[in-house]
């Protein structure tokens, strides 16, 4: 998709530790001597950064209105930051993009995850990740992370990152040679080396 | 689609008088005992006006962008003031709503109609007007209207007000019997006649 550069995304639950894994990758491409953009959603840009503080600190937002407005946060992404990015030849890195979306809104289950694939396709203009890497983790060992405790509530919220995760394996299936899938549990450094091997298979390294 | 009350939308270009006629048909609803609620698109919810803001005093935002803007602004809209007024068995008086997002965002080019209306559709939940009284006006007298000059950069906006109105047109006609048509270089009192006529017809007044 992307014309000169090359697009990464990072996906997975809470607590899978991609925020370290960004910052592992990022660290070897600049190493490589590559122009790196390291960006996130939500909120990337400034236009996003307002729309987050709506979403965060307004009102009882309803759940099409707030797919709707992460929708928008990533069609102003796309065209703001990545795509004149990806044009002048840079890797860009992302910490969750499109399939967060679908993964968390259609886990909520008021919303169908084809429908957010959907609106989330459009936002982006059909934009997809040249490779996104998967770092999944099981809800027991992100609740530990989070530092959770396991009563009732947390049961609950165990079924639900339980379906987000479902709905990231179902697209990492679907497409299988642009997803590498990593075992979250691992040790932070076999990740990052498994990341850069396959880096290093499409060249960037 | 309204289980209860009546849903009922006054479109049309800028200059066209909707809210002349909204004013009317208000006051002639109220006298007949009615419940009703006014409002309007965009900026009708208190996340609506935060949107609004955002899109006219904000950075520059891309076209998908400022679309997703306005249709979560329709979402919260429907679900906040409309449903819930319809469900008491209000009528419902809307200056603007999913037409005329179409008719502009479509009209400007950047994207398609049908892209625009699709995402409309979905970001009310399919929630159509009962009535659709579209108030035409053509480009010349909106421009007077609006007090604009004959110059070159209007001979522009003709052509673009004149895309908005095709777009209108092309809406009334594919459901007919949803749609009131009136012309709005008419004078006013004829065209409030014409609105009471025919909510008089549906049982309304």
């Amino acid at each position: 998709m992307s014309e000169h550069g090359y697009f990464i995304a990072f996906e997975g639950g809470d607590g899978a530790g991609k925020s370290t894994q960004v910052g592992h990758l990022v660290e070897a491409l600049e190493a490589a001597g590559r122009e790196v953009v390291v960006t996130r959603q939500p909120g990337g840009t400034s236009l996003g950064a307002a729309l987050r503080d709506l979403v965060l600190h307004g009102e009882a937002i309803t759940p099409r209105a707030e797919a709707l407005i992460f929708a928008a946060d990533k069609a102003q992404h796309v065209q703001e930051v990545i795509l004149p990015s990806l044009a002048r030849g840079a890797v860009v890195v992302t910490d969750r993009y499109t399939d967060s979306s679908v993964a968390y809104q259609g886990a909520g289950r008021s919303l169908g995850a084809q429908e957010v694939a959907d609106l989330q396709t459009w936002a982006v203009g059909g934009l997809a990740p040249d490779l996104t890497v998967l770092v999944d983790v099981d809800p027991a060992t992100g609740r530990a992370r989070r530092g959770g405790t396991h009563d009732r509530m947390e049961s609950e919220a165990d079924g639900f990152h339980a379906a987000v995760r479902e709905h990231f394996f179902a697209m990492a299936a679907a497409a299988p040679e642009r997803y590498l899938v990593v075992d979250g549990g691992a040790p932070a450094d076999e990740i990052a080396a498994a990341v850069r091997a396959r880096l290093a298979h499409e060249g960037l390294l």
